[in-house]
């Protein structure tokens, strides 16, 4: 029997998760759940799946659901709550599905106990791949990827060791604005953001999508889980979301995972790897599919994509200053301070002000990440 | 420093394979090599691989290159020359490039001596898939298979277990006369057949790769290979090639092997397998093709392949005799002796003649196959 904390799990991933839980409850149970303030879902979770504690973000509302449960089962709150959740002991997985840099010291306090991490948090290894992977490794700790495209990446690599790829190709679905010109995205409103057209997700992803920063924060944290060299990797347009990505190696032959957009394979693939379990998701039709159709993407419209591999090469504490500076701009779009273009045009403006260090600590990485935060609030564009 | 004999070393794959060869001399050496009738290639072959051994299938062809080698080295004959060339002492692995049933029994010789197979002789399977996969088992040999989509599915498999597969996908070209009706095929001639858009390969492939019937061969080659049933085979048509075949698991999660068509990719990992080693292939460029399409076979017009899956669910005998059948028709239809839709039709015929055996053994498996050839060149469609 697995035994998993949830950090997140009123979120997309965290909901989705529990139904793969709830579908193997011979196999798997839940020790922790975490959420940032749903408490109300997280209530009915409780219910459900009976952990042996549970988190609240938010400190009010972490209040008000002690109350509520009686003190049933304890409800801790915080960072220091969620780190608390993320190491419970009798847990064997932790799923890091909260967005944002806030799933860092969770990921590493997991880690540092021992246990397996199934990743669906993207922004923990941009900002600190090298310090979880040199901890990982240490405490020979496994890290799954949740993400759909790591995921093919992943399983592409089953049987293969690192060393023999010539090169990833991670898969975009070109999200809602596909096609658009530099001037068209000038008008974008929040709205149309967040339509995303194969997935249905969280909003600060849902916009990362529509920017196609989500892409390259993907590319980053790829660099990380696989060792790869930044010229190792790249990103192809696919619309239709069905070749999740695809792994070239040394004798040019590729592998690529595919299936209809269901978060379920790569979250269920992650828990019980290296078992392939049954579920009861739609079987692949490619002649009624018809077709898949690729092309490069457009990095002149799309200038996020192109500052993620420009941190990428620069490599060092660049891509933390990228992905906290992105976090405001995505949070100053939703709140409608800023237009769409402004997202990559103050990252770029923060990232030209940031003089990289290489092989920082912890204590480095978030000065620098709230440094990158503040001067992100300042900025005009 | 790995050991290899080829049957077949003047044809496509064995022209290929030793393109593979000259790459890797610091990794492989041949110790025999085995033609048909081309003595004057395999003279040549001679000069540059030095192999220990040689066969020519042909027994005039045989005596004529004995006399030109002047007693350098041994030079087998016919079917006894070639099971010898498949069995001879020093070698690690064949390769099985022979076109038809002529490579049953040279492949069980091999197999009987703990020689590895690179199979790239897909009727050995259609025929003897039962007593083939019995023996190596028996005899802990490994079967490679190199047809390329065989090879695709091996890969996809890697890392995976067989009993975690839902069904496997082969994509089909479609030959050269993809869209056509039944009514057109009337008019197809052996110069139009033997023009194969996609692969350069020899005459009876060729010839199968336009009725479908390629297709039909490697869905119950695919059967014994992988262990599967009937129901879990599928071909759906994808006229770019670029997808050489899938699987999906019972996850529902399916992998797939893409490359631009090249034999050597499957031959080499036959070879090197689990090492993929480099080579001069050119690298995947999906924005570069664009597109990739796939639609359902048409099974009305092309019945070799109706015909193939029949054989597979009958079972026993039957593809044997459908194998068998074929392989006369072929050579009719080459002779301009039949028409294009008189493959089918009779080897339709011959087969509603057999009433299958079930768990033959080898001198039975040899009479069937002999009895339909008997009748498929008797039968006037």
């Amino acid at each position: 029997m697995k035994r998993i904390s949830i950090l997140g799990s009123t979120g997309s991933v965290g909901t989705q998760a529990l139904r793969v839980i709830e579908a193997n409850t011979d196999k798997i149970r839940v020790t922790a759940l975490s959420a940032g303030n749903n408490i109300d879902l997280l209530e009915k979770q409780i219910k459900t799946f009976d952990p042996e504690v549970v988190c609240v973000l938010n400190i009010e509302k972490a209040a008000e659901l002690r109350s509520r449960l009686g003190g049933k089962i304890p409800v801790l709150s915080g960072l220091e709550g969620l780190i608390e959740a993320a190491s419970h002991e009798n847990t064997d997985l932790v799923l890091t599905a909260v967005p944002g840099m806030i799933g860092l010291l969770p990921t590493l306090a997991a880690i540092d106990n021992g246990i397996d991490i199934a990743l669906a948090n993207k922004e923990t290894l941009v900002a600190g791949g090298e310090l979880v992977m040199k901890k990982a490794a240490e405490k020979n700790v496994n890290i799954y990827p949740v993400d759909s495209e790591h995921s093919a990446i992943f399983q592409c690599m089953m049987g293969n060791s690192y060393k023999s790829i010539h090169k990833i190709i991670l898969t975009a679905s070109g999200g809602p604005f596909i096609g658009c010109s530099y001037e068209e995205l000038k008008n974008v409103t929040v709205e149309k953001a967040l339509k995303h057209p194969n997935w249905s997700m969280g909003r600060k992803i849902t916009i990362d999508s529509s920017t196609l920063m989500n892409k390259g924060l993907e590319v980053i944290e790829a660099r990380w889980l696989f060792d790869l060299e930044p010229d190792q990797i790249e990103v192809v347009v696919h619309p239709q979301s069905i070749i999740h990505s695809l792994v070239e190696f040394n004798d040019h032959s590729t592998m690529a995972q595919l299936g209809y957009p269901d978060m379920r394979v790569p979250i269920q693939l992650a828990m019980f790897y290296p078992e392939r379990l049954e579920n009861k998701i739609k079987s692949l039709n490619l002649a009624e599919i018809g077709a898949l159709t690729f092309h490069k993407p457009d990095m002149d419209s799309f200038k996020c994509l192109s500052l993620a591999f420009d941190a990428l090469k620069i490599g060092g504490s660049m891509p933390a200053v990228l992905n906290a500076s992105n976090e405001i701009m995505v949070e100053r779009f939703l709140n409608r301070e800023i237009g769409f273009l402004q997202i990559p045009e103050i990252i770029q403006a923060v990232m030209k002000k940031h003089n990289p260090v290489y092989n920082f600590d912890l204590d480095t990485l978030l000065e620098i990440d709230n440094w990158a935060r503040r001067i992100s609030l300042e900025l005009q564009g």
